[in-house]
């Protein structure tokens, strides 16, 4: 008798795992019909010259998965249960290809491209990053903490969490942070444990917003944020920046929330005065509109201290206050938080459980740690001193290169230095000299400022800092 | 003179604090009022009696923030700059609560209540639980290859991910482990790595529905993804569940999805059947709709192989298979996947961009060597064999002490046993006898029905499954 199927003795893959994958192939496209009678495993074990047992094992598979039945002293057969016309040709990775185009949300369609961020060759001075020093980062101390909860470990850090606002010590290590280091008036109940400040605006879009609601936004403004409120449909109303922080008289009365970023404005790096906070929240009074408050680079100031959050300022106007860990520790952590007017916390609390549950306990536990060890406001001095260094670097460089045909703008704070320059294409010069600087072009609503750029100094040394702009100057 | 403030020398907050807040305080209350002259330095620190220097560095900080300024040789005065109807009575955290309501999205104003877990108190013996046995967990390996990862650290890791869709190496192990496992096709480009199967299904929602639309569901289902599509305003049409899964008959036709749990259904245990997985497919493809594999408790089976996944059957079909390690590693982890048909890996990852933008690096990079050093595997069929102990216990134990008048459904699988039982009220006696089951009554769409119970055993030890159906029997 001739085998109905081929087997390859060569091959890396079990024989039994060969047959059943014949059969199984072989009924699904249509091959073996329902009904047909197989070779008895003795018969099929002599025609393809392997043992008993390997064809048993297979058949036994193929018995348990429904493809094969047996008839009681008449053979085995392809099931009569598998309806033929529900049988088609099976593919394998390769034809998955050609899965037919699928119906996507609104939101699904909406999603338009990735966020890339731009190649930096090892050969180019980058001053187009932002981000912390993560070189410095002190990550045995990380370890250790980690590990001590791994240990002698809290089950419950293990297990599903109980709720979704996040670990109970690292709440009040939060609330105790932001009131020290911002003045933010708040309980440890007001606090919600995010997956990074991406997370918290996400929430806030969703949370506060229907597609199609107005948000007021600072123009120019950061592009992260907009994209989310993009994304969920709400329509962005830019108010214009001055040298005090948004413009308030130009925020769209209808907006039902207003998003800022008050201690170091993205991109042009001021910072709102305290008279413009006021005139904010008395605004925000008077429109019942919640604000956003992003407080993004609020660690890292370099000429005296920094300005109290308008969370604290806001009095019974609803502030949502947003914050990270992404900078002060390392981005992949992936840990930021809200701080939640008493109103808004259970709707936040549900949308967090909705989306993702909440965030990993380990992580959450180790971070209550490295604050209540005072790890964390020692590594922001820390990087605060060197950070203030390599910034004053920069602009000591950008002086004596560029003189008065570069002119810093906003305040001494953050990981960015914003100017403004008299020199035309700036941007394209310094692509062809090997350094990276970026346009704030993108940041604009409307029409952009061509003569505007910024410069991350917080991952470069001070020698890469002074030899970048040399080049940008074209003096090395 | 008289000071203007009072400050409380036996109070633990500093001095200079204390000066500056009573200003502060003052100022934004509009106590003092702009224009209004204030001590000069010298003479409030002779007023307080405290050091002119404690004044000075409480002016310095109230100068830096914009509450004081000084006028050129006639004294320091609140500053002209703060608009008077902006001040308000500043607040505490106790006033906040008075916050005013906020306005709410649709989905903010859904989300009607929290996902509360039963308490568990000490004296009960819990079947309202189908959680992993974490004391199992090889925790001691986890922490020394996360340990790996932050000795000799890839900073990558630490950094921002260059793109949301997740550690490569891992999605590779991902591609490698559902092929053998669970004969998924798949290359690591179509895997997506995310916050547990929770985020896979929230993504589903979110791109594949818009608000107002039809997903098709089992009926009885899981409560957790219910909640997700509810959120989302998603309408759920029930399907029932019979002996052989989903009765794809009764698929609303014009569902844009249809949410599956093939491997062990939620709650019946029903394994959904060759000869239905084919049917539903065969559905799927002329309806044009999207099928949502959630490959729940597939690695937990204790009779024979499991049946392949509707995502290795589905050849053209887009199928959705959504996959976690929460219940073969420890929930806590919050990593799972999806596993995208191509024309859907670009809208999901940027979706995932959107919302947090990449789950947590280190815990992906140790979770790759998990899976490669094979003790992901190894840990799976240790806890096969011990909840297979576990479930063998328990089916023994119904016998012996309810014999015919419980009768045991679904498939010898998973991490819970549903049952259906001729005793009237057995859910209330379990409570008074300290035992805790579960009726299915809140899965089911329309008419529950009364008789059926879940019973989880795979968190409890043989001696504690034997005493706890003892006591539900009333003969211990």
């Amino acid at each position: 008798m001739r085998a109905a199927i081929a087997i390859d003795v060569e091959s890396g893959t079990p024989i039994h795992r060969q047959i059943y994958e014949a059969w199984r192939r072989g009924i699904l496209s249509g091959r073996f019909r329902k009904g047909d009678r197989v070779p008895s495993s003795r018969e099929l074990a002599l025609a393809l010259r392997v043992s008993r047992s390997t064809v048993t094992q297979a058949y036994e598979q193929l018995f348990a998965e429904g493809y094969l039945e047996t008839e009681q002293g008449s053979g085995t057969f392809v099931s009569g249960e598998l309806q033929q016309h529900a049988l088609q040709p099976a593919t394998n990775a390769k034809t998955k290809a050609t899965v037919r185009s699928v119906h996507l949300s609104k939101f699904g369609t909406g999603l338009v491209r990735d966020f890339i961020y731009p190649p930096q060759p090892a050969d180019h001075i980058c001053f187009s990053r932002w981000s912390p020093d993560i070189e410095r980062f002190p990550l045995g101390t990380w370890r250790k903490l980690l590990a001590r909860h791994m240990r002698t470990p809290n089950r419950k850090l293990l297990d599903y969490a109980r709720e979704a606002q996040g670990y109970e010590p690292l709440r009040r290590e939060i609330a105790g942070y932001v009131a020290r280091s911002r003045a933010v008036e708040c309980t440890p109940e007001q606090v919600l444990i995010l997956n990074g400040s991406q997370q918290a605006l996400e929430l806030c879009a969703r949370v506060l917003c229907d597609p199609g609601d107005t948000i007021g936004f600072e123009n120019p403004g950061y592009l992260g944020t907009r994209r989310i409120f993009d994304a969920h449909g709400v329509k962005l109303a830019p108010a214009s920046v001055d040298a005090q922080g948004i413009v308030v008289g130009e925020i769209a009365p209808q907006a039902r929330a207003v998003y800022v970023t008050p201690s170091h404005q993205f991109p042009t790096g001021v910072s709102m005065s305290l008279a413009r906070r006021l005139e904010l929240i008395a605004w925000a009074r008077t429109q019942r509109t919640v604000i956003i408050e992003d407080d993004y680079d609020s660690e890292y100031r370099y000429s005296g201290p920094p300005l109290p959050s308008l969370q604290g300022l806001a009095g019974d106007v609803p502030v949502v206050y947003c914050g990270t860990f992404s900078k002060v520790m390392f981005p992949g952590l992936r840990i930021g938080y809200a701080i939640l007017p008493e109103a808004l916390v259970a709707p936040f609390r549900r949308a967090k459980w909705i989306c993702d549950r909440s965030t990993p306990a380990l992580d959450q536990a180790a971070l209550a740690d490295f604050i209540a060890d005072g790890h964390l406001e020692r590594h922001i001095r820390r990087m605060r001193r060197l950070y203030g260094q390599r910034r004053a670097a920069l602009i000591d460089a950008l002086r004596q290169h560029f003189g008065e045909r570069i002119e810093v703008i906003g305040e001494a704070a953050g990981m960015h230095v914003a100017v403004r320059t008299s020199e035309t294409q700036l941007g394209e010069r310094a692509q062809e000299r090997k350094v990276q600087i970026v346009s704030t072009r993108d940041y604009y609503f409307g029409k952009p400022r061509r003569d505007e750029y910024i410069l991350g100094f917080s991952g470069l040394s001070e020698r890469s800092i002074r030899e970048g702009v040399k080049r940008l100057a074209g003096v090395a």
